[in-house]
């Protein structure tokens, strides 16, 4: 099963009235206008719910529920959907997870489990409580219905931005830019953007195939996926054009930009399309219109506002 | 000189390109779906610089510049505006107007001043200063030209949400509700919500002119007025169909679900017309399409997300 068109269609039936229709918005940066997608306004403060809500509604659930791994924002969407579905969710996160993306899911009624480092180690760590219980393994990004179900965020830029060029996406294990790319295909150009400390699209495009990349930095926690997973790669390797890298510092700016012109909290993973506009690691070229995603709102207000 | 849509187009002209279109969103509020204006992601963080670019644009500036009073918000903007045009600006805030908004108009380069408890004080000050330098005095809402910049935010509300059939505004001075039903006229109702402790729209429609009231409570900085100014009231008499109010205690609780909801941080006169809707100070018909306008961010994140 791959993902098109038709999977999108069908993850906006399957979710409708679950997910809002989150608004865009005209920024001046860098004395360009950019448009950009407040998917941070989505339930749960990112974009994840429109995946977990496709994935679970198109699947049986079982009574012993639902498990995942996740930096956070994967964990308090599929925490939201269990709880709206009235199911049993238990989330395992890494240390990198902040704690108020762990207090957040724990408020959601979800079971919250440390299972290692970073991502991949509570990966590892969930498989063995599916196998125990029989529970779903919800993946972040790895399955088709995931992808679709982000992928009904692409369909919203193309309605509410026709016009657009090009599409600047945050890219961790590839499961919103490929549900992206799914939908847009060749209708815009689709830049991933990654940070330097976890390149895994960058690498991925390069070796033609996901490899495995260092996880750091401050995005880690949404970010912080190995590799590229199989099901998203076999739609970037056809519809993402670029993979664009940015510092640390250049994400930490975006967020301080983003408070300091709009007021809205934005977490680094939520930043870091953004900062490739403020950095120049993307400059657009004369009359390109742009779409930026922010997609990300978890983290302590604090940290950007100070 | 009165306003009306001619004056509204008027200053859609004037401003064009300086002011956010702001985007709405769906929300759920005790069970109904409703359209959030988002006008706190305007420049400075509220609806003020539309009425301020318009005034000071249709003006003849004075090279001694210019001076508001302000409990906080239109100071941000007169600042904002000023520094964009290239004359100095003095503000004149009283005691309530927050630390966050001192130092976010200090940072825009104004001149700040406080000038008495309460906004009407600190007007009354700033008027020695107009008398002293040949200022210009620029009015927080008790002028047809900052009314009608005010009133292009109505225009949007109909251009975003055609079919709307209410629309609730927070009204201290009276200058945003009136922009709105300037514009508006009879193809909404546009109701007014205050809190209790500043009821001065209330008053005003129940004697038929603007009458004094109280000044206190956690809007006061924002929604401060002691009463409705001359230009706004002639035309809420006409076009403003009730007038409700909320206690500090919903104003609050808005800002805690605007928060949770969304992670959008919004300051107590910001949530005030949402407080109504929550509170059930005005409680929708069936199938009513209720626009709210949320109109202001300023404040210490800090204050809305413990």
């Amino acid at each position: 099963m791959t993902v098109g068109r038709r999977e999108v269609e069908e993850a906006v039936a399957r979710i409708a009235g679950r997910v809002r229709l989150t608004p865009v918005m005209d920024l001046e940066v860098n004395g360009v206008t950019v448009t950009a997608k407040l998917e941070l306004l989505q339930h749960t403060g990112s974009f994840k719910p429109r995946g977990a809500f496709n994935r679970m509604l198109g699947e049986e659930l079982p009574a012993a529920g639902v498990v995942a791994a996740s930096g956070g924002n994967h964990g308090l969407a599929v925490a939201h959907v269990a709880r709206t579905l009235g199911v049993p969710a238990t989330i395992f996160i890494p240390e990198v997870t902040p704690p108020v993306k762990r207090e957040r899911m724990v408020a959601l009624g979800a079971r919250v489990v440390v299972g290692g480092a970073i991502y991949d180690d509570a990966l590892a760590a969930s498989r063995l409580l599916v196998e125990e219980t029989g529970a779903l393994e919800v993946h972040a990004y790895d399955h088709p219905l995931t992808v679709a179900g982000q992928g009904t965020m692409g369909r919203e830029i193309l309605q509410q931005a026709p016009d657009v060029d090009t599409i600047l996406v945050a890219v961790g294990g590839g499961g919103l830019i490929a549900g992206v790319a799914a939908w847009v295909q060749d209708d815009a150009s689709v830049i991933s953007v990654e940070p330097e400390k976890i390149p895994a699209m960058a690498r991925a495009l390069e070796a033609g195939r996901p490899v495995e990349v260092g996880v750091s930095g401050i995005a880690a926690d949404s970010l912080g996926a190995k590799a590229i997973g199989a099901v998203p790669f076999s739609i970037a390797r056809r519809f993402v054009n670029e993979a664009r890298l940015v510092s640390d510092e250049a994400i930490r700016e975006a967020q301080r930009f983003m408070w300091q012109t709009t007021h809205l909290v934005v977490e680094p993973g939520g930043a870091t399309a953004l900062a490739a506009l403020l950095s120049g690691a993307y400059r657009p070229g004369a009359g390109e219109r742009v779409v930026v995603v922010v997609c990300g709102s978890n983290t302590d207000p604090g940290s950007v506002s100070a």
